[in-house]
């Protein structure tokens, strides 16, 4: 018996479009990619854009929903679904209806925090990965259910704009954005700093005990700012090797980031959960490592697992296939 | 009578080239200044950019020293002067002389500091600036005389590579680097943060109100990293004008760079001393006062006055003129 499909989820960010064809209890049962971000669409052709991905997925059922997550759902992308303040877990996460394709399309909202200065911080996608990587119990599958014994969960989502969310009894109660990622590449591909990068061969490198010394010094207490400059006069005085300074500021940033989202978590007792592309992930479990603090990855396909548990706490799956999530 | 011309200063770094007359006591005689930074200079022709600038000086007295300071001494320069160890004065600042043009050149070295992990901090040029503009008693122009009150001072030379120095009884005995003005051009050209700071009409804007809120929140303790963002969502929120994100950015460096320092430095009790660009020098001082630190603006020319204070301790100049130097 072929497998029941039950949901198309779509992770549609500003450089990829990714298509998960999701069956009983959140399974993928197949994946695609395009390079269909909402940067990559003209004249907001985003209905030609999932029509080509997906269009004979769709075919096969007509009533085959859809619920896509990201920066489809910003001011630049399909529909824009407006943010949802925290505390939100699934329950919280009321889908945003768009009815310009040939069937409704529902858009899982961001979330914005305000933090005690009243400055806001926003994410977008990453809700969806969050929800969908947390431990659930076996018979819930909204965020609104009562628990008795609350779980706190720590995840971290590295990346240009690296994310650190807590959720306790299933729904996000804080979270923070750090522009690590991309702070790395404007500081070595426009700063003094990226003019000794290479060697000879033009090899930016990837020097482990590097990237260490990066992480100890960044992580080390305050002065993030002051300690930048230490790319370049370690390099100056011939104490780095300049294949070994890229690795060094990379670690100095994610050193830097690692005690900052510490000083503002408070209690890290809890394991860090770490969500995204296993390279980027690896680097990170080995700075958490370097200070001091446990972490593991979370399995593959979060994302489509987060696109299940919404669709459920919001109605839109079959009794059936409801019943039987995650 | 003609006041009698002692030295010859030159401020030469990265982008332009200044020269000083100096007569006695230190006083400025005549200036001027070509964009012959050591980035400008070809193959090596700076002995033609010097006599471009001041070969009708040289003529009148080929007994004239010539004093200078900044990246001509660094390894991209005319010759390299090695780093000298804090703590450092004008008596410590033993002169490079290079004998490559038709008359001595003696080269101020820049200074190197090791912090507790022994990472290495450097200037090159601001060495300079801080010797002239420290307070020296009347009779003394050598950094090294014993002195009954040791007078501390804490000078901010604000720029691409914001320098704090700390002197002790008119030596250095401490700075750091803090490289705010280059971080916030690479933020600002080159990631998220730039996209929306203009209005309709390609203003960037100075506004005074943002510039305070970013300093105030930027000041705030800890969270750098972090708080980058805030230039991002404050404008997605519509609460900060996309007129005034340039001058909120700057500002949130700025307050960051200052409670940096205030780390650092620990004891601010001590007036801070601007050096520098006016323009800019104004804007930290506007910063500074928003975070409850006293400040102010030294004189122009210390520069001048540190190449006729380094001279004079080097002994390069004549007995009548180093007596006279303030």
């Amino acid at each position: 018996m072929l497998p029941r499909i039950a949901l198309l989820g779509l992770d549609w960010g500003t450089s990829s479009l990714r298509g998960y064809l999701i069956g009983e209890r959140g399974a993928v049962l197949a994946e695609r990619s395009a390079k269909a971000g909402i940067l990559h669409i003209q004249n907001g052709a985003f209905a030609e854009a999932l029509l080509e991905l997906a269009g004979d997925w769709l075919a096969t059922d007509e009533n085959l929903p859809i619920v896509a997550s990201g920066m489809i759902g910003s001011r630049q992308g399909w529909a824009e679904a407006p943010y949802v303040e925290i505390p939100a877990g699934a329950g919280d996460l009321t889908l945003h209806r768009y009815d310009g394709f040939d069937r409704p399309v529902y858009i899982v909202p961001g979330l914005a925090r305000r933090d005690q200065d009243g400055v806001p911080d926003v994410m977008r996608g990453e809700e969806t990965q969050i929800v969908g990587a947390h431990i659930s119990d076996a018979h819930g599958h909204n965020g609104d259910n009562p628990r008795t014994d609350p779980k706190k969960e720590l995840f971290l989502l590295p990346g240009s704009h690296s994310k650190w969310a807590l959720v306790m009894d299933r729904r996000i109660t804080w979270f923070a954005t750090f522009m690590t990622g991309e702070l790395f590449a404007a500081l070595k591909d426009h700063t003094i700093l990226g003019r000794m990068m290479t060697d000879s061969n033009g090899n930016t490198g990837d020097d482990k005990a590097a990237f260490a010394r990066g992480v100890k010094y960044g992580h080390a207490k305050g002065a993030t700012l002051q300690r930048l400059f230490s790319a370049r006069t370690l390099a100056l005085f011939g104490e780095l090797p300049q294949t070994g300074v890229a690795a060094y500021l990379s670690g100095l940033l994610i050193g830097a980031e690692i005690a900052e989202a510490r000083a503002l978590v408070h209690d890290l007792s809890t394991t860090i959960t770490i969500i995204g592309d296993p390279d980027l992930g690896q680097r990170y479990l080995t700075a958490l490592s370097l200070c001091g603090q446990s972490a593991c990855l979370a399995p593959d396909n979060a994302v489509a697992r987060g696109h299940w548990r919404i669709a459920a706490a919001n109605g839109l799956l079959s009794v059936a296939a409801a019943c039987a999530t995650p």
